[in-house]
This record gives C-alpha cells, sequence and structure tokens, in this order.
C-alpha cells in the first residue's frame, strides 16, 4: 500500500515508522530536521519494541511524493490551514484521507476541501515523545480507533484496520467516529486544560489536590452534557472509569503541556474551541469550558507572542 | 482618638496618615521597613492630594502600643493567623475593631476571638501602589464604606465614619455589610482571577477579547447568585454596571495580580475560597468560581514553594 505521512511529528513517524517497517511504501512530508532523518533514519523505541526504519522516504513537498492509496494527516491542527495547498498532489481517484489530529474539526475540514467520500478519521491512544527528527520514544499505550466521517464502517475501513495490524499497530474500528471523539474530549479537555491552567503540574499533581480533582470530575461531566445535546450518547459512568484510569499514569504530562513548556502552539480551537461552540450552539451550558477555553485562548497567544 | 494601624502595606499606610494628618494619635505596627518608617516618615501622594507625616508613631509590636479607641486591621489576610496574638494588647473595655482587609472571613474570625460586640468592618474602593516603606501613590479613587459586623450601624458607626470624614476620607455607611462585601466580590473574584489565568493581562486585556470578557460577564452572574442563595440580594443590573465601571479603568492591574507578579503570597481563600464553600454551603451552582480557586490555589502554592 503506498501511504503519505503528512508530518512527521511524534505520531506520524511512530505510525508511519510502524507501517514501512511492514512493508509499505510510506512517503513522509518532513518539514523540519528533513537532513537528519534522510541521514539517520527512524529509530522507535518503547516497551518491548526496538524499530529501526534505516532508508526513509522523506520529501521536502509533497509534489514530489504524488498520489497514495492512504493519506495519513499528522500535522498539528494548528496547521490546518496548509492542508488546502499540501493534499491535493497526494490525492487521486482512490485516495482515502485518514486524520490523526486531536479534537473536533479536521474531518468537517477535509471533507469540506476534497469530498466527505474521502474522510476518515482515528484516535490515538498513545504517550509519545519525540526527542530528536525521526526518534520516538513510546512510554504507554499505542492502540488508535479508526472510523468512518458521518457514516458506519466500511470494507476499507476493516482493510485499513487490518494492515495496521498486520504492521504491528493496535487499531479498532469504531461504529461512530465523532462519539468516540467527544469521548476522548471527555479526558482530554480537561486534563490538557488544567495541568495548563494550575501551573504545568501532572496529571499526578491534579489528582492530589481534591479542589482540581473536583476540577476535572465536574468538566467531565459538563463535556458529556455537551456530547449528548450534540447527539452523541455518553453515560456519566464514563467519568469514574477515565478517573481511574487517570490514577494508573502516574506523573503524566499531557502533550498540550509539554508542547506549552516548549513554547509551542496549543491546539486551542480543535480541544476546547470546537467542542465549545458544538455544545453551545447545541444548547448546552458549558461554563467551565468557556472559562477554560478563553484563558488558555489568551495564554497560548502571549506565548506565540514572545 | 487613639487609633492603632496593625499593618502598614499600601491601605494602612494611605489611611493611618490620612488619620494621623488630621490630628488623630496613629500608633502604626510596622514589621518591614520600620528604620525607613522612623526615619523618613509617611508619604501620601494622589490627585490633589500630598502629605507628609514626618514623625511616626511606628512600633514592631503591639505591646508597646497599648490599648486603643479603634483598631483598624489592614495585615493580608494571608497573615490572620497572627491576630489572635498580635490584637489582644490593643484591647480594651470600649475598644472597637475595623477590618479594612478584602473578601470574606476576617469579620467571622475577629468576632470568634474578640467578641462580636467590637467587630466592624470597611470595604476600600481605592488603587494604591507602595513604592516603598511609607511612600504610596494613590491611582485612583480613596473612599471606604464601612459597616456593623451583622446588625445595622450604630452611633460609633457614624462617629468613626465623621472622624474619617473630617481627615479628608471620603466614607459612607453601610447598611448590611456582608452585603457590601458580596458585591465588591462581583468585581474582585473575575477580574482578579482572570487577570492572572489568562497570563498577567490588565482589565483591559480582558475587556478587549470577547472569550475573557464573556467569561467575567458570567461569572459575575455566578457570584450574583451565590450571594442570593447566601440570603443578600444583588440585582444582576450589577454586572452591566461593573462592566462599565470596568471600562472606565484603563489598562488596571488588580492588586492580587501585582503580589502574584511580586511572588507575594495570594488572597486566595478570603476572595475564593470562602466565597465558594459559603455559596456552595447554601446550594448555589459555582462551576466558574470552583475551577477559578482551584487553579489559583495551584498558582499561588508552586508560587509559594519556589
Amino acid at each position: 500500500m503506498r501511504i503519505a505521512i503528512v508530518g512527521a511529528g511524534a505520531i506520524g513517524t511512530y505510525y508511519g515508522a510502524k507501517l514501512a517497517a511492514g512493508g509499505n511504501d510510506v512517503c513522509f512530508l518532513v518539514r523540519t530536521g528533513f537532513e537528519t532523518v534522510k541521514e539517520n533514519g527512524l529509530h522507535i523505541t518503547g516497551p518491548d519494541e526496538d524499530i529501526r526504519v534505516p532508508q526513509v522516504n522523506a520529501y521536502r513537498s509533497t509534489n514530489e511524493i504524488g498520489k497514495c492509496d492512504l493519506v495519513v494527516v499528522a500535522i498539528k491542527t494548528t496547521s490546518n490551514d496548509l492542508l488546502a495547498e499540501l493534499l491535493p498532489p497526494l490525492i487521486g481517484d482512490r485516495t482515502t484521507l485518514l486524520t490523526l489530529q486531536n479534537g473536533l474539526g479536521s474531518e468537517e475540514l477535509l471533507a469540506g476541501l476534497f469530498g466527505t467520500e474521502r474522510v476518515m478519521g482515528g484516535l490515538c491512544f498513545i504517550c509519545l515523545r519525540r526527542s530528536a527528527p525521526g526518534v520516538v520514544h513510546r512510554y504507554d499505550y499505542g492502540h488508535i480507533n479508526i472510523g468512518e466521517h458521518g457514516r458506519p464502517p466500511r470494507d476499507r475501513t476493516r482493510t485499513f484496520a487490518n494492515e495496521f495490524q498486520k504492521c504491528g499497530i493496535k487499531c479498532g474500528v469504531v461504529d461512530d467516529l465523532m462519539l468516540e471523539r467527544w469521548r476522548k474530549l471527555v479526558w482530554n479537555i480537561p486534563f490538557n486544560g488544567l495541568t495548563i491552567l494550575a501551573g504545568g503540574i501532572d496529571t499526578a499533581a491534579i489528582l492530589s489536590d481534591p479542589d482540581l480533582d473536583e476540577a476535572a470530575v465536574q468538566l467531565m461531566h459538563e463535556v458529556i452534557d455537551g456530547a449528548n445535546r450534540c447527539g452523541f450518547q455518553l453515560e456519566s459512568s464514563a467519568v469514574e472509569e477515565q478517573m481511574k484510569r487517570t490514577r494508573t499514569m502516574g506523573q503524566y504530562k499531557p502533550s498540550t503541556l509539554v508542547d506549552f513548556e516548549n513554547g509551542k502552539p496549543l491546539e486551542i480551537e480543535a480541544i476546547w474551541g470546537e467542542p465549545l461552540r458544538r455544545a453551545l450552539a447545541a444548547g448546552a451550558g458549558m461554563p467551565r469550558l468557556q472559562q477554560m477555553y478563553a484563558a488558555l485562548k489568551s495564554l497560548d497567544r502571549l506565548e506565540q507572542a514572545q
């Protein structure tokens, strides 16, 4: 299968390397660290995992890559305005677009640009750190769940999932992609946000403060209410499940906090802004999310202005 | 009138200097900058105002001061655990205690320690900056409103207000002190909090961001609801009044933000924690205040741990 990986950050590098090591013709669009990746290849490490891709099909532009069967979109959503220009050279008649990006809004953007028929999305449950171009360490988890945009799974959905599985990527197929996106936001909205707003602390520090723990729990309930109003039914028992899972994570820093500490732009609109707007439009009251969104947007703006 | 000023920060220095210049026997408890105050005296400046008190009755302990007619409590609420030890030497049979401190809880603390009968409170509407020990500049406003703790005004309330007026301090008498404390919190809770959480920005920057402006407005409504549940009736029209007043303030930094920038402890419990606890106990839902309190408490703890 000919696969383009658009964006060689941690997510793109990790899954792209696995797909390449599994025998696919994988082409990476690499914007920063191109020479390093060309020279050193890719190196993936993790629990029980040590994969090298010495010869990387790395490209500086999508024109050089040309048409692919599958285009994996793995840039930060903060760069989504580039997609209208980046993707067309990769798209043939039967090309599928799979966004592995965070939050809400990317499938709709891709559908508007390239037709809803092509668009799939995936959710990555993985803790990664990219230490250098092409070098990624996986700390925990690793599975992804993929689905169709606005429709149930079809043959190709399962074909891609099988290919991923063959390459050692745990990959599930979800019936309702948007429902699963909301379910993931039930965790990401409070924990990615509070770890920043509370001064740059990890998930264990959130849980050890009764008031921050309460803030996380209540925000989870608020997000579930927002999802339900938008037509995606999540049970409130998801809160206790996710809090329990968080207690097993130890001193975890969500990727947004790591980005913030490194002065990188935050995915404010995908993770907080778009869910807020959709929930408000559906009639939900979202006081905690509104306040968090406003504060994070300001922090991000100040940091990017420096 | 023999008056003790407990705490020679901006508030204590400003009002104490005015009361001294007006002819009262004012004794200052000065903990930092004692030598400077003794040597240079006090200097108050402001629009149409330039007052010097060359000879200051400054003391290092309340034992040296002895009994007074009026004790003005002007330390930060974060030091309130010192009051049980600090105040007794100042208190005679007919001594009145007047706390000019922020937020909720100080009157109750003083009443528990020294009897409810003695306790009065005041609200300061003033923008001050202390540039050195004894040196305070007033930027704006200046009036205070005083009242009795848990009862309507009585003769002494008006006597003190008259004395303040005679010394050039605009001083009103309020019928319901706790109602007025809540009214002030309608502004302090959102603006003192959001200016910190949004990254250290002034009130004009809050107003210029539609999402932060909305966060302030909605938090004001939440505080009003909390006050009403606690039995203190505030109209929701207070929101528009206070937002309008904020628009005239220009690029104002609330004192809490200035403290935060200077690494000083924040009055987390008086301004956010105590109102939250009282409103929740009265059955109000306070989602915005709960989240803000939790985040600010964490920021303050991190800063004080440095």
